[in-house]
């Protein structure tokens, strides 16, 4: 359940009136979406969604928004936000900071074809190009930095077999240099559950609340590492290769990116690793936690730790 | 037939490497439309219409754009622009500034009923009221001093009786003054031919190209001396009520719209009566002229005059 603010549809009727898309026809509270509050909003004029901001502040959204408008703009698939009479994307309801995007088509896809994947891929290349000229900058909360406090942080719970091989591979992330490649904006969180697939076809990417500016190539990694993969851990090679050959079309890897994909591949999987662990181990207080099993990610990294076929 | 600057697939495949939206798929050219070349472009994305303008020159283009995309992000049923990679709207092709647009769903409709004509008198007012904070400015260049210039250019040309009556509803209106009325970004011909209709609502307001400050209420006007109007050139008073019941949800007339409302919808006659006598008597050399029956606003101005009931 993920209302954690109630909006009744007095009050959207209300805050409707502060934009220019019709009046309030049906509200609907959205199950999904662990951090903020997701409803349906269907007004004459269309289908809406409006989130309410349970933890990023206003003055924290405009990167995030921004780009959302910056990619519409450019027709990426992404629900672009409608701003108000104010001229402003982000406006205030029962004193949460708000957003009113277009609903995209869709659903969510548990089991993507290659076909998909490709589009993705594709779709992927083009974001990366459209934000070529965005001028918001965020550095990724998720760096290096991040990832070698919490790895630290999580060592003493885990057994020592798994803790010496996330430290080693922490290590090894430490010598390896990144910055050197193509960088710009990154989703950087290209889950299955973070894109509607309207059957073969992108609908949209969405949750952008991880985009950030990062390395490029990196961003395709996250993707294909859950896009590709098996229940294993294992990368499914007929997907991997479609959604690489989506990328590549639009955005040919550079030789830099092609020498270092094994190692970004690798870095991906820590990431994600990493992040599962401190949820498991140290789930904040008081919230509904929703881990997800950490051993997936050691399992996609001994993958392409042990793997000679990257796909490219 | 409109298009008058041929593209070529291979040309159009090379100029979409410059846009996010896809390979391109098919490309059909637009009968409708008589002043610039447009392209229905189907991409691997979906469907877009490329216009090449074919007079209106690239520095003149901005407030006419920035105002679709300001619209766009409104939530107002537009065809919003597409930036290319350059994050410009405008782009050249065969040396044509160009402009790509979201397609729009819908089909122009000749006669409207009562429930379209109060969507759209509702559309046109949340147009008025998300234009409000939009930066651009554009006098009308079909107002009063226009109006008068080719008022008396035409005279000669026309019966005794009709150019004794134009002249006289011209000076009634020079002693009119509207500039106290509340006036923002007005359609200025939002025409049935000018607006896509998707069933009972509105699918977007197209052909911005004499978008300009003006009167709000005079807005209206046009648009009810079009949509409403009968083939005698009398209004019928179902749509017409409809039609301002519409805009009147969003945006109430104040006293002196309400006042000045009589007038307006003779000025609106006399706007069109004016450019179809132009149109018929001096059409431009060489031109494809589809010169409309000035006698049609004519008759419209003469029901408004003989009236006594405006629909309020």
């Amino acid at each position: 359940m993920s209302v954690f603010t109630t909006v009744t549809p007095d009050e959207m009727g209300a805050f409707l009136k502060r934009y220019a898309i019709g009046g309030l026809v049906e509200l609907k509270g959205i199950a999904a979406g662990i951090t903020n509050t997701n409803y349906f909003v269907t007004t004459t004029h269309g289908r809406y969604v409006l989130t309410l901001f349970e933890t990023l502040r206003a003055d924290e959204l405009p990167y995030y928004v921004n780009l959302l408008a910056h990619l519409a703009q450019h027709g990426i698939a992404v629900a672009g936000p409608i701003a108000n009479h104010d001229n402003a994307f982000v406006d205030t309801l029962n004193g949460k900071p708000t957003l009113l995007v277009n609903c995209l088509p869709g659903a969510v896809i548990d089991a993507p074809n290659a076909a998909q994947c490709r589009e993705v891929g594709e779709m992927l290349a083009q974001m990366h190009l459209a934000a070529g000229h965005y001028d918001g900058h965020m550095a990724n909360p998720r760096g290096r930095a991040w990832r070698e406090a919490v790895a630290a942080e999580v060592a003493p719970f885990m057994d020592e077999a798994a803790a010496a091989e996330l430290a080693a591979e922490v290590a090894s992330l430490a010598a390896q240099d990144f910055d050197a490649l193509p960088a710009g904006v990154i989703h950087a969180d290209l889950f299955r559950d973070n894109a509607l697939m309207d059957g073969d076809r992108v609908g949209g990417f969405i949750d952008f609340y991880y985009a950030c500016n990062d390395t490029l190539a990196y961003d395709v990694a996250i993707t294909l590492n859950d896009w590709c993969v098996l229940e294993n851990g294992d990368i499914d090679a007929e997907r991997a290769r479609a959604l690489l050959a989506g990328y590549q079309g639009v955005r040919a890897f550079e030789p830099a990116e092609a020498a270092a994909w094994p190692q970004l591949l690798r870095a991906a999987a820590v990431r994600f690793w990493v992040s599962r662990l401190y949820d498991f181990y140290k789930p904040a207080a008081g919230e509904m936690t929703f881990a997800k099993d950490p051993g997936h990610f050691r399992r996609v990294l001994q993958h392409h730790v042990a793997r000679r076929d990257f796909w490219l």
